[in-house]
């Protein structure tokens, strides 16, 4: 195991009914901005809900956050809320809102340029409006950590940026606001949770026991309720596992001293700046390929989940690859087309992703050496 | 999934050479109290390690807070630190000694009464000096957690408590700090998570997939750890599991929305307060016994157990008796005494614990009623 140091100060109200505790946590000294994305907040319950929690505060509101928020939308909300005098974030919604709340709290106190050096070029994060959430979509962990990601439409750019100043002061995680989720998007958040724990898991890493099994745990879960979660009408128990495992897939805690891997984001990430893919279709299509590619160099973790996490004989002489098409059936049985060509996308955007990359001079995409620039086109010629 | 809030702003520093950073961490504002136990810090080399990252702060020190921390011990402890005007606490040591400054962090502000009551009948804290440990006995979670468990001499009582205030500010887990305890503490430390992990597990729940996972995970690699841990020469890699794996055990998480039941610490308790025998021994003794008593109510989750975690075809007639059985032989492949008789206990101890628990009007013993006062004698007559 590698050192590490692991902090993560979120309070986490989880269950039904727990919307109506942030009456309590909400500081009332302060003006709430609630903030949300394309209003099915409004239809499902959930706002009402949290208005009726904050009837005695002093609340502005700022929706239309869209998914894969964008800086220029993020930044009419820093705008607002410098101008209200906003004291306090309350983000309602899924990773995305979470995330574009996180930036709109660290650009609203940062005064020495253009906040999009937080993103661009890691400036530090010094100081941020206090922020909560109330999860509706669970998918990214972002109501446990400290991470956001942030896209800008001018320059097509996903980038990321992470600041113990925005760490959720609470989150609500109420399993009973994913109901009105549609499929496609319970299936991203399937998708986005299993890859999560992917990147902190199928490494170089070996030996690391406890990270492995909680990595496993985690991945056995959603192939277990995945199916389920999507073709089946909603039920409670399989909708509370299922949030409670992608917190846990990117809190920060099963990456606790182990090596990671952020190649499949890394390379979805420009999937969804050039062709608007959502996250976890991104990243359904690019995991296998990565799978594909360091199978050799990444042997021994491939067959301990192949073993683990698949039941394949690892003595077989066709495991690691039997454990990959498994992988990728997983994602196509949740509904996802998890090929290139099944979304109009060719060589084109394949060449111009791999001269970005050449650009960047990114010789490891994602933390291991053996996903480079050199080997981003042979990735994505295999998952045409 | 039952309901839950979860919090623990525990700032862990993970790794070899860590304790190093405290010099960092504990403010310069405050006169620090180190405080340990018997003083194996000092031959080890820890006590030299934090007192040179201190050297630059003002430090006190009360040492000989023994195993099964002691009221009466820790009462001169507070006096001390009250006298002193200390500011901020350094528990350098094991479970003991952190559970023990818990205890000194809440006295030393509880000015309204005894702070027995503390533990005594559950006066809340609502101030305590800050703290922060630096772990060298992995065992107990105390280091990621808000409980301390504290004994009484005078009338032979073990009792509890637990506050968010007495969370440790920052723990340091150094695995090398290990490297000098014997085997047997080892092997306490071994069964002391182990059992963490099954009374928060080894219950009436079902469908808790992510925290059954995770159980089953810690579960596993304290078995496959265990007598390497304890018969082989200390090496690195196998500590660092083990300690992170006796945090994990009892940090709070796995506990988040499960049923718990605490009877094998609330039975062994007893043990220690009458014979002194060490926590890891009662535990070891008493938990076969609870699990044969309960094998019928908690069949489910038995055979769960059987499966994922000893490898026993849960079809199969004896799969639960088998489970059982794998337990006590792995307690003793640890070098632990598992049966009362062989520590010279017999029935008079037994009734002894039995009409306390009567006198107590204690029906539900550790949170599940299926153990109680009513069967008490029988769970510790089949541990003779």
């Amino acid at each position: 195991m590698e050192n590490f140091d692991y902090y993560n100060p979120v309070q986490v109200l989880f269950g039904k009914g727990k919307i109506a505790a942030i009456e309590q946590l909400v500081p009332r000294d302060a003006k709430v901005m609630l903030t949300y994305g394309g209003g099915s907040i409004k239809r499902n319950g959930v706002h009402e809900q949290v208005t009726r929690a904050l009837r005695h505060h002093d609340v502005t509101e700022f929706g239309g956050i869209e998914p894969n928020p964008r800086y220029e939308t993020l930044m009419k909300a820093v705008e607002q809320a410098r101008r209200e005098e906003v004291g306090y974030l309350l983000a309602v919604g899924g990773g995305s809102v979470i995330d574009g709340t996180k930036f709109i709290a660290a650009a609203a106190r940062y005064r020495d340029g253009d906040p999009w050096e937080i993103v661009s070029r890691g400036a530090r994060v010094d100081d941020a409006l206090p922020l909560a959430s109330v999860l509706t979509l669970p998918a990214t962990g972002s109501e446990m950590n400290s991470n956001s990601v942030i896209t800008r439409e001018k320059t097509r750019e996903k980038l990321s940026f992470s600041s113990r100043r925005v760490f959720p002061r609470f989150s609500v995680l109420d399993p009973e606001t994913t109901f009105s989720l549609p499929p496609r998007q319970l299936a991203n958040g399937v998708i986005d949770a299993f890859v999560h724990v992917m990147e902190q898991y199928y490494t170089t890493g070996t030996g690391d026991a406890i990270q492995d099994r909680f990595a496993e745990g985690i991945l056995e879960t959603l192939i277990e309720l995945g199916p389920r979660l999507v073709n089946e009408q909603p039920e409670y128990a399989s909708r509370a596992t299922f949030t409670w495992a992608a917190t846990m897939a990117l809190n920060g805690l099963i990456g606790c001293g182990v090596p990671q891997d952020w190649s499949s984001h890394h390379v979805g990430h420009e999937l969804t700046a050039f062709h608007g893919l959502d996250h976890g279709v991104t990243l359904a299509i690019v995991l296998p390929g990565i799978m594909h590619a360091t199978a050799a160099s990444r042997r021994g973790k491939l067959l301990q989940y192949a073993a683990r996490v698949w039941n394949i004989d690892p003595a077989s002489p066709r495991a690691g690859e039997l454990a990959i098409e498994r992988t990728e059936e997983f994602f196509r049985s949740l509904g996802v087309k998890t090929r290139l060509s099944e979304h109009g996308i060719g060589m084109e955007t394949i060449e111009r992703i791999v001269n970005r990359f050449r650009e960047r001079g990114e010789s490891a995409l994602g933390g291991i050496p053996d996903v480079h620039a050199g080997n981003a086109r042979e990735i994505l010629v295999s998952r045409l």
